[in-house]
């Protein structure tokens, strides 16, 4: 197979402007304003500290952020090997004009005022998209977030119900649906309707999904009115205190009734299966969840029969899981393999998750990738590199073992990158 | 790796004539007679229908059958990019002279109308299976099939055991076993003794297998004759309304005497793990089942200690278990691996599985392929897969990575498509 | 990818000598003396038993020692394809001369004369280990090893648990540690106590790891002392016999306090985990055990959270698992993944394992591999073939794919080969 076609490939799909359908960017503080906006990334975080950065050095307000900085610099070389640490230096180099081959204790203050420089010069984020070839960010709004201060065609409204799911009790959440959804939550019902107001409201707002994080253990399914009604209470008194069977039923009561808010709004509901949080406590910020392989997409077959109406784009944190993924989202006409999450954003677990969705899923259900940042430039280096091993795949396996044109691997490709992400989340055809 | 010796070794093991050990031929219908027939494949409806093809339009009694071939090939385009499309393809274009590069709703009359001619001349399924390279098609056959009418030397017998295993209070189950056992069957004893009969006259009517598809939950083990009598006579008396674990003692009692049957019989008994039925009960016809990985091949311990006389080729559905099915096969003698089954027979998952395989467990016990087929043509494109995936594996595995002559990678190669199935199935040396 | 390109790296990697962090080996008897002692290895003689050779040729003390020998050299050919084949030939060829392309029943004879030739010739042990660029050999020692008669910097003391942790309540397992440890095992904290001078001792003799196999349903957790001290009795007084539940108990017990003793000694503690031990009692000697890949890491991170100062290399046995390790080496620092293992040590399963801890796991974390060996001769092929795929993986990943240089790309190999196990084991930085 010759770097040649590959390089084509890459070329042409590079070409093409595309949303990101999921991020966590803050619309109003979307683009790094300083280096340690990037190397805050609990990517850098995480790996620095598990290479053996104490945590104390990481993060702790007692710390200068130049301490902070040193620390993680510091740990820099020793995960220079991994794919984040590729992006670090795409980002150094490409975007702020860092010289250097590599960041280093000695040159980050150099590339710290590139950051600040660039960054505060008129039309940054323009820029950033652009070389990107970003031109929609889809977010992670808080069930409350007012999604009003920016432009929502630009920054797209999604709702994240992971804490009316699974924090129902915890003090203030449902205090927090009553003022945004204008009604007092007393009970179940009330309960129910004000996610549906809420829906409703992210809807008008501009959402074009909802979407949830969901742990190995958990199993979609009806739950009776009387038995939510029960344990809803249960919870609404005894709050994190309630027991776990009441809180488990809350949890599966009112993800269902997510599902159908989203047959009603029209809107994907995101599925991303698989994290167990907290497994590290000793960890750094966001580098505390880990996964459990011990699920079956069986689990959610109820949900998905339910809801024939209702599209699952769904991503799963376990690379062996893929198989599975892909073998229902071959049969279930609601069921859409959604990108390549956190644990599983790795180029060999990405390349083989995506040559077994592409020989066996439908085109036109692929999502091919979402940034997942934080920060508006860490979209630029990770769809970089999906865009690189969609070519090479999409080189191996169509054009030299298939016999396909490079126009039709091509236009494959796209379907992946660009016209199905609009289509699915946009209603375009 | 050069594509040349790619295709060299691709050459020499097209020319090898094989048996086909696992298909889902009927004898008397073996070929298409029409373009239905073809389409009619469950991977073409349930692929339209998960493209988004209503099920309505594919399938049901009050339509016509060109609207219903217009429904499938209205979604052809929609999955494209998938293997099962390629064998489409590659059946209209070879094995029936389509000129057109695809299917369309314009043309498939077209190729209509050369399925219909081209199969009503008088040789056709020899032309089939001699352009297919297959030497004779193993059935699958129900416990009560008269194994009469057709040429048990072309169209091999199969006792097929999942009705007797697993639906043994369905009504009328154990009426077709005594009508075809010419034994009453009245208690747990004359059942047993009625399969006994079964396998002996499949034995003498040439089968050369038992088979039975398996759900990830079943664990075969030995039952105590009066556990067996006692939940035998409940399932008897309530049919399916017994008890679930009445149902399971028989379940696993048939299981284990089957495996019995096979001992006397000298019979393989093919054992495809893994399988959830009904998992979509909306899909259309055999378009509603999949998988759960979450079993281990240890739970077949028992079994495979139990009967060190019964050769066992075993496929596995889910993708990460073949890891299992090569370690159990490289330490059990009577556990072969079977195949690339159903949603693990996609070429990126068959290559993975394949040189996992061809590098642990003893070549004589590499049981390559099947074809899975319902209608004959199918064997044509699906061992042209399997042979290209693996000329490429013996290629850059053995060739290129260890340094064999090409002379011995493709006597391996061998081994896997021709030898094996042959000694295994037939005895021969 | 030029193969050049990759003989280069390969070569380059071949010139530096590393430790091999974990084997069988016995000290006094390193080397093979005979064809025997190659041949006895169980991958051979588990392999031609799973190709037909009866267990009874293979083993017993009935039988002469040439006839087991042409009982295993008989079923070769029937594994030829297997990379256990492969190391043969290479042992066989490249350390002891013979000049056939491979090993027959017409030819074992003078490749034994070989063997007993070569290896009675004084330094054949310094040129064997030399071939195979080791410098220092971990063992596998019993607790109540007395560490003596070797030289421990060439042969470094490792202190194997299994024994101690599973099996307390097998007879004279209580007595030998009394005995070993010079303190009389009469409590639950007598044996804590004894454990702990047990670990106290293989420091003091030069370990500097302590190391155990664990079965797929072991869950570590900190147990109270007086529900151990209850058990412990139970096993004391029932051995064998004693309740699982007591069993279960004193093994989580026992396993706790190892950890506790590794972090007093600043030993790190190998956990190998997720073998069924005796899955098919009809196997040959050592023959016998198997996986089950049911098991989460995260089961485990009770222990990675307790003991933050002690470093767990780990080595996974099913391949679908090692995502997971490489996510859990990724956050937690102190979990390192650890060589390939057993049914997961073939050049396939090695790359795809390889190639994903390579691009997530910080590069100072990867211990890159160990022989598991049980004969000297046998780290020669066992090395060359991870070079070799090591290598392969740099050039396609590393240099092709993110344009490092050869130089970035060898270093990264030789941190995973060299520099980590030396700084992880002794100490150096």
């Amino acid at each position: 197979m010759s770097e040649t076609l590959v390089e084509r490939l890459h070329g042409e799909l590079s070409r093409h402007p595309h949303i990101d359908p999921h991020s966590h960017i803050e619309p109003q503080r979307a683009a790094a304003t300083c280096l340690a906006d990037i190397l805050g990334y609990h990517y850098f975080t995480e790996l620095a500290h598990s290479a053996g950065v104490p945590r104390e050095q990481i993060e702790g307000d007692s710390l200068s952020a130049d301490s902070r900085l040193d620390a993680v610099v510091g740990g820099l070389e020793r995960f220079s090997n991994t794919v984040q640490h590729g992006w670090l230096l795409k980002i150094a180099r490409d975007l702020f004009g860092l010289e250097a081959a590599t960041v280093t204790p000695d040159n980050w203050r150099e590339l710290d005022a590139l950051v600040r420089e660039r960054s505060s010069q008129p039309g940054w984020e323009d820029r950033v998209l652009a070389e990107s070839r970003i031109e929609a960010v889809f977010l992670t709004n808080d069930f409350d977030d007012p999604l009003e201060g920016f432009d929502t065609n630009r920054y797209v409204p999604c709702l994240r119900v992971d804490e009316l799911v699974f924090h129902t009790g915890k003090p203030g959440v449902l205090d927090r649906l009553s003022e945004s959804a204008g009604l007092e939550v007393t009970s179940a019902e009330t309960c129910l309707e004000a996610i549906g107001r809420t829906a409703a409201r992210f809807r008008r707002g501009g959402a074009r999904a909802a979407a949830i994080s969901l742990p190995p253990s958990f199993r979609p399914e009806l739950v009776e009115a009387a038995a939510f009604s029960r344990s809803f209470e249960a919870v609404q008194t005894h709050g994190l205190a309630a027991d776990l069977a009441d809180r488990e039923i809350v949890s599966k009561g009112i993800f269902w009734h997510v599902a159908e808010c989203c047959r009603e709004q029209q809107m994907p509901f995101d599925l991303m299966i698989g994290v167990r949080r907290g497994v590290y406590p000793g960890g750094v910020f966001q580098g505390q969840d880990l996964l459990d392989g011990r699920l079956s997409l069986a689990d959610y077959a109820p949900l998905f029969n339910a809801f024939p109406q209702v599209t699952f784009p769904v991503s799963v944190l376990s690379h062996p899981l893929n198989h599975e993924l892909v073998s229902f989202a071959w049969i279930f006409p609601n069921v859409l393999p959604f990108g390549h999450w956190w644990y599983a954003n790795t180029p060999a677990v990405i390349e083989r998750d995506l040559e077994q969705r592409l020989e066996a899923v439908p085109r036109t259900k692929l999502l091919g990738y979402y940034s997942d940042m934080y920060k508006l430039e860490f979209g630029y280096p990770k769809f970089a590199m999906y865009r690189e091993i969609l070519a090479r795949v999409l080189a191996k396996r169509f054009v030299v073992e298939r016999g396909w044109s490079e126009e039709a691997a091509l236009h494959l490709g796209l379907d992946l990158l660009v016209h199905n992400p609009r289509r699915v989340f946009y209603g375009d055809s």
